[in-house]
């Protein structure tokens, strides 16, 4: 007889609602997309869909229509009525039997979240501290795939450590990015971060930084950077689309500059705030 | 207001099963195991709960004990009365908000499948097509985890290839293992494979298959080998849990041998059977 257990009971699998049987679950088979809006705008949408479009094309999700994402995702931010609203959807395979290889006419799983934005007013005005990391995850990151093991167990680390997130360290000793953010530094008049040929996610915050940068006369460098050389930079950030700039102040606890967020860091963040009007 | 939203309709958050929100579809962040019984008799079952464990510490999931789940699967399989059962179970770290860093006290969730094993004759005795992918997965492949895009990225290539399993290829040109198996070959008196130090799994068939090799006169060769080594070996095979030993007989589209399961690899299989009964 087939059977199913949860946790302590057994079941028929006919039973169970089919998201127990979810790609998703077995094999983290899916893409994800957070976003979020200021003031009842939802800011760089089509930059976040473009984005996602991408990432079910590299996982080959073929059988879903970016229009359709549009259109959920539009409904569900009308219906909440949040000005400051922070949204998640992930898309998976869809639902079936645990078979690696798929069946093409699969009906991909589309599931989103929508709730109130959280005050980052504190981290944004003292800065956070950052411990690093080794690198775990795989070859693609620029895919952003639900396969987020390394990445959590990384934030993990650093919350362990009484910090706010984890700077990732590859097999050269370089910095990729943060466990969930874009990693960037102010040596000098340039701002550095690691090209998008590391093994990064193409962040859409950072296109705005690299602009906010340009807008006050920084320099870009797209240059990866050791934790010795990050540690010994003048300002240090990082980007994340629910919080924009983050000041970093402490980096494997030693204090960044002078161990309060730069000015140039606070620059980019007033010159940031722009865009999102 | 918060929301979800599932396909195309919105719900309340509440109103939802907590599986939704749990952290195996989020973020991978679970581990698993696969196992089998022959007529009647779990194979290789204290093995399986020793790296299950290893598993969960691994990842830090601390508070569900061992022998719970041990329980759990002997129910199952007694439930489930098959003779030739093929068990799957996976523990999560639980259900909750999406915050990289995890709550301590989270529930982990369990949960398990049992049916009928297929039948793995024609395989076993024509031998199947493999085919080489890069090998894109993290760098803890000792862990058995919910993180498995890269791996069923590489099998469905290899199926759209009318091939049974990819071979994975690290950076180096070297072979780690297969999509979902372990990867062996046969040069001249010795059986050659990956050294557990590689990024791979330590599987549990391969200590079965080490034994067999050396009763039945085998040298063991624990060295990594390049795909072109591979297609010119005198005999190559898989190995996984559901059935044991697969000859393969044709290695990127070249035959291995002289295009049938080899003399030593049907040995292997005659001695294998012995561990089972």
């Amino acid at each position: 007889m087939k059977l199913a257990m949860l946790n302590d009971k057994l079941v028929s699998q006919e039973a169970l609602d089919p998201v127990y049987f979810d790609r998703g679950i077995y094999f983290g088979d899916g893409v994800y997309e957070v976003l979020r809006s200021y003031d009842g705008k939802l800011f760089a949408f089509e930059e976040h869909m473009k984005r996602f479009a991408r990432s079910l094309a590299e996982i080959r999700i073929d059988n879903i229509h970016i229009d359709v994402i549009r259109d959920r995702v539009l409904r569900a931010f009308e219906a909440a009525e949040l000005p400051n609203a922070k949204i998640y959807f992930h898309v998976t395979r869809g639902c079936g039997p645990r078979n690696h290889a798929w069946d093409k006419d699969m009906k991909p799983s589309f599931f989103l979240t929508i709730g109130e934005l959280g005050d980052s007013t504190r981290e944004k005005t003292q800065g956070i501290a950052v411990s690093t990391h080794p690198d775990w995850r795989w070859k693609r990151c620029d895919i952003k795939s639900l396969n987020l093991l390394p990445n959590i167990l990384a934030r993990q680390d650093a919350a362990d450590k009484g910090c706010d997130e984890a700077i990732l360290v590859d097999e050269a000793g370089l910095i990729t990015e943060g466990a969930g953010s874009g990693f960037f530094a102010i040596v000098g008049d340039a701002l550095q971060t690691a090209p998008l040929t590391a093994n990064i996610l193409p962040s859409i915050t950072r296109r705005f930084i690299v602009q906010a940068a340009e807008n006050i006369g920084l320099r870009i460098d797209e240059k990866c950077m050791t934790p010795q050389q990050a540690a010994s930079a003048d300002e240090l950030f990082i980007a994340v689309t629910t919080k924009d700039i983050v000041p970093v102040v402490k980096f494997d606890g030693i204090a960044v500059g002078d161990g309060k967020p730069g000015p140039h860091t606070r620059a980019l963040i007033d010159e940031f705030r722009k865009f999102t009007v």
